[in-house]
């Protein structure tokens, strides 16, 4: 199973990191990195994380997974990307994404008539798309999945174990990363959250 | 608000994203990613992460971060390693542990008498100090708080965001990262896992 991540500058690392914690313990998986080029790629508070290869030397996948991040936005007119997104996923099995990830799925073309989700901030982004944007944490529409924002990557990783090595395996692996959720707050999502709350979030 | 994260080759990733990517937007904070030598550590899969720092070039910390990963037992070892430990902890405000980073404090003496926990596979070695491992998702005595496996850092770092900036900016946070989570099964511990699970990781 050949796992392809999409790196780019100002990624938002538990995107990323989320999914793969659950993801590289697929048996028999390889996970890639792989940016435009291959070279060190920062989030906005200076983690930085590898490309193993450019995306020129990537011709395929199993799975490729395309995370979100402040960088989304730099990417969705980079038509060198938005190429190689359209030619892996040719190719793939599954093609998923995390938060603001499915904004380039969507200016790709790839998400034409699907149901799909993103972050709760850019979902009125992603409807400008023409597109079903759902209320959920993460939306399965044939081979595609889209996850809600950053945190929401582990829970759709996991559904997507189950769908390819069964139940019990995504249930072990859960178990594995001590997966049993106990967040201090009950407010991770806008219809939980207060206005006061929201009100930070704008502008 | 300086907050330095330990690295070590054979980390655990989401063991350091999760809480990184909530601490990250503590305001006025800077986190320094340290390791014995300034290198690149990988974890057991290839995600590579940058030290920008030896840890001979940090004296002192706001938050010290000790995530862990199948390299702890190492570093159980590194005088240098433990030394360091020791001295940072003389300048922090907050000691913290993800999963058997705790093993780390503990072997550093810090834990002494304290109420802590690690991931589920090991609270048997963490009991070996002789200290008092509890069943929680996270658990504070004092300035140290150490928490369950992997995934626990999440929540712990949002409990300690309301420590330091409040409860308000503890949930916009959370927020922030849309963190509802809402795993596919209910049995990230082992209490809530059959016994086949959990005969998955006898050795």
């Amino acid at each position: 199973m050949k796992i392809v991540i999409l790196l780019f500058d100002n990624f938002t690392a538990l995107d990323i990191v989320g999914p793969y914690e659950v993801l590289n313990k697929l048996p028999d998986s390889k996970i890639i990195f792989a940016g435009h080029e291959k070279k060190e790629y920062s989030d906005p508070y200076g983690l930085r994380i590898s490309a193993d290869n450019s995306i020129d030397e990537i011709s395929g996948a199993d799975i490729l997974l395309v995370p979100g991040g402040p960088g989304i936005d730099v990417l969705l007119n980079n038509l060198d990307v938005l190429d190689w997104i359209r030619k892996i996923n040719r190719t793939t099995k599954w093609t998923v994404s995390v938060c603001s990830g499915s904004l380039l799925l969507a200016q790709s073309g790839l998400l034409d008539g699907k149901n799909c989700t993103t972050h709760w901030r850019r979902k009125e982004q992603l409807r400008s798309f023409n597109l079903t944007v759902m209320d959920e944490r993460y939306i399965q529409d044939g081979k595609f999945i889209t996850s809600a924002g950053v945190s929401a990557g582990i829970d759709m990783a996991l559904y997507l174990v189950s769908k390819i090595a069964g139940d019990k395996a995504a249930m072990v692996f859960q178990l594995a990363i001590e997966y049993d959720p106990k967040p201090p707050f009950d407010c991770g999502s806008p219809e939980k959250a207060s206005s006061e709350m929201l009100g930070k979030f704008r502008k």
